[in-house]
């Protein structure tokens, strides 16, 4: 039987034109036309002035906090349940992650949680919209203009996720996006910063061209970074703009497949939510053992990896991990990160994989 | 007339078919075979055992000086006239770059004046290979190893340079190389690091790829990037690769063109050199006007580019930029930054069009 992999990119539409276009032009530095193409198209998705593009989701969050003006001392809260790429971009400006608990529902930061770790250090917050649910803008706003702090959305696995109808990258000071070959849309490594901002935006460009002065050759005013995107990214990138609308409904009707497959299995896992005032996009279609720790969701999932089914764990915390050890308990995260599988989830999945999915799912957990 | 640029790719192998077998296997990421193939077509041109390949040149620099364990409170020497890469890479990591000056010949690092600026919180030194002639090793290194300091090679310029028959990318501890869109060989952005060294090349993998523990899914031990290349970038590369004799051989062609060219105009310029012990490879074939300074050299230019002839000033040096500014006077770096000139230097210049070039410099010269 076929192996069913945890992610794959779907390259259905304009790619390889795209592709091809620029390999007959010879245009595939980051220069080409293709870069401010993508940019604005995703800007327009995301409904906002500015879309700057980045080689990958990780140096788009260092050069949103660069662009921040991040600076060693100060201090960033982050939830503590996310990829640790969240957490590094703050130690790469020599600033300190502060890590708060996440909600049951929704594995998102709490944000009854967040007020008590601001100190006067506190510059900001990067809710994550971890596996395609959005997290509760509105009260982690209010509280960043109570203290005037910026936010910023890390969205690496949310593209048009929403909260009470707004899309994602556009609900603080800036986002960031990834579009590694996992993710909703790829271009096969590659990111993204949204803004409003008309100043930030010019920053995040300066800082994304080594520091360059636009107007003057070789002089560099500030100590940038060479974060740019290949015009051949975006090339992959824009086609895959033009699939999104569908790449997010199949992604809806997959989850109602596992949904409906997996009911019956409601004793032993609980299945994805969605906030009221959400709309989750189902990045990873992700599922909680009701009971048992990292030794048991392990089992299962090297079950299910005999039956050649490809899973991935939930995030190990941050407060796990040895550079952001510490003995603080997080108790939701430390229950539900030892808990959590992602299960396959991509646009060529049919029903009858879910079905085989499910299947082999009940015999892992018998 | 067509414009000429001063830099294009040559795409003229398999780069096409290479790429399209990318999006037809659906391997897009940094994931896929191309990326293991180009590395090791790129070790054994350099006469190397490790590649590992990045998303550009100055992700290579930083990361190299990663794996090396640069330290805030380090400092590391490096030549005043370089691109900012090599500077700002050593900044990344919170060190210091210590100047030094350039040598008349070949305006790379001049041995003698390394000594003199060794510290005790001297860790290494980065000659840089700069425009195609690569470095005095041999002195270099014998520094080094007296001190107990490691040799980073910035090569991002000089892919199949040699020093006493020995190319460069072998001659240090590691090395960086480019492959952005202007360069020898081109992945459109991209980078290599290479070295001898078993464990610097274990640790420039760990780091490359987020620092993840290459046995447990998300388990972290140290902090890394993401500074990995793409299937689709190393495809090309390869491709590259199968044409980079040919790419050297084509540029030596140019350069004895030039040099034909221009030999009446020797009383205004000077042509580039080559040591006696190195076999340089015309990355920019450079001139430098043999008096006026940087006004001067800026109208020359200026005049070319209205004649249809895209050109480069040298490098401002470290030491005027604002982020590495001093007062110190660094004698060869201050003449001949102002007077030098990249002229056009690509694989698809005729005979003609450097005639061309040669007649409007004239002009431009009057
Ligand atoms: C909250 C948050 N913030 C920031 C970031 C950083 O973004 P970025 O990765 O720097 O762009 C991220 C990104 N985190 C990702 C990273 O992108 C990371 O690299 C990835 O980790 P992984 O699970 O170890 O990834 P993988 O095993 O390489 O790929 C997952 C599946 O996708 C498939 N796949 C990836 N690329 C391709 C491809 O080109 N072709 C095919 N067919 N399959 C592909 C693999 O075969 C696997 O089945 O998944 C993580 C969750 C993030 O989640
Ligand atoms: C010593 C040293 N160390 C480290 C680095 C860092 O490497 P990296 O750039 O991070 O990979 C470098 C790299 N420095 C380069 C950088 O790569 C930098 O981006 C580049 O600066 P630039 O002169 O401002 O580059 P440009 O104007 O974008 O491109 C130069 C010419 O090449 C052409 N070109 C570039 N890409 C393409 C392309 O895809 N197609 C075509 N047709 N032409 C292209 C442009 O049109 C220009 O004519 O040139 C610098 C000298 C280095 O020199």
């Amino acid at each position: 039987m076929n192996r069913i992999s945890v992610a794959q990119p779907k390259l259905a539409g304009n790619e390889k034109n795209y592709v091809l276009e620029c390999l007959d032009t010879n245009w595939i530095s980051s220069n080409g036309k293709y870069i401010g193409a993508f940019e604005e198209s995703f800007a327009k998705f995301c409904g906002v002035k500015h879309a700057i593009a980045a080689n990958n989701g990780t140096t788009a969050l260092h050069l949103a906090l660069v662009a921040l003006d991040l600076k060693p001392g100060d201090e960033v809260i982050i939830p503590t349940v996310t990829y640790i790429a969240t957490a590094n971009a703050v130690r790469y400006c020599g600033a300190t992650p502060v890590l708060v608990d996440v909600c049951q529902e929704t594995m998102n930061i709490d944000p009854r949680e967040i007020e008590r770790k601001i100190t006067p250090k506190t510059r900001g917050i990067i809710p994550v919209h971890l596996y395609g649910h959005p997290a509760d803008m509105d009260p982690i706003n209010e509280i960043a203009q109570t203290h005037q702090l910026w936010v910023l959305e890390d969205a690496a696995e949310a593209h048009g996720a929403e909260v009470r109808g707004r899309r994602v990258g556009s609900l603080g000071t800036c986002a960031t996006f990834s579009f590694f070959g996992n993710k909703i849309i790829t271009t096969g490594e590659g990111g993204m910063v949204t803004t409003n901002d008309d100043d930030l935006a010019a920053r995040l460009r300066l800082f994304r061209g080594q520091g360059m002065d636009p107007n003057r050759r070789y002089w560099f005013p500030v100590i940038g970074y060479n974060y740019r995107m290949t015009n051949i990214q975006a090339a992959i990138g824009l086609a895959q703009m033009e699939g999104i609308d569908k790449a997010l409904s199949d992604r809806e009707t997959l989850a109602g497949w596992y949904n409906e497959a997996l009911a019956g299995l409601q004793n032993e896992i609980v299945l994805p939510q969605q906030a009221p005032w959400a709309k989750q996009v189902y990045w990873m279609y992700n599922i909680f053992l009701r009971d048992g720790d990292g030794t048991k969701r392990d089992a299962v999932m090297r079950h299910l990896d005999e039956m050649g089914i490809e899973t991935r764990p939930v995030f190990y915390p941050m407060h796990v991990l040895p550079p952001y050890h510490e003995e603080t308990a997080y108790p939701v995260a430390d229950l539900w990160a030892q808990r959590g599988i992602n299960l396959p989830t991509h646009q060529d999945l049919t029903r009858a994989d879910v079905q085989r999915i499910a299947d082999s799912l009940k015999r892992a957990l018998a």
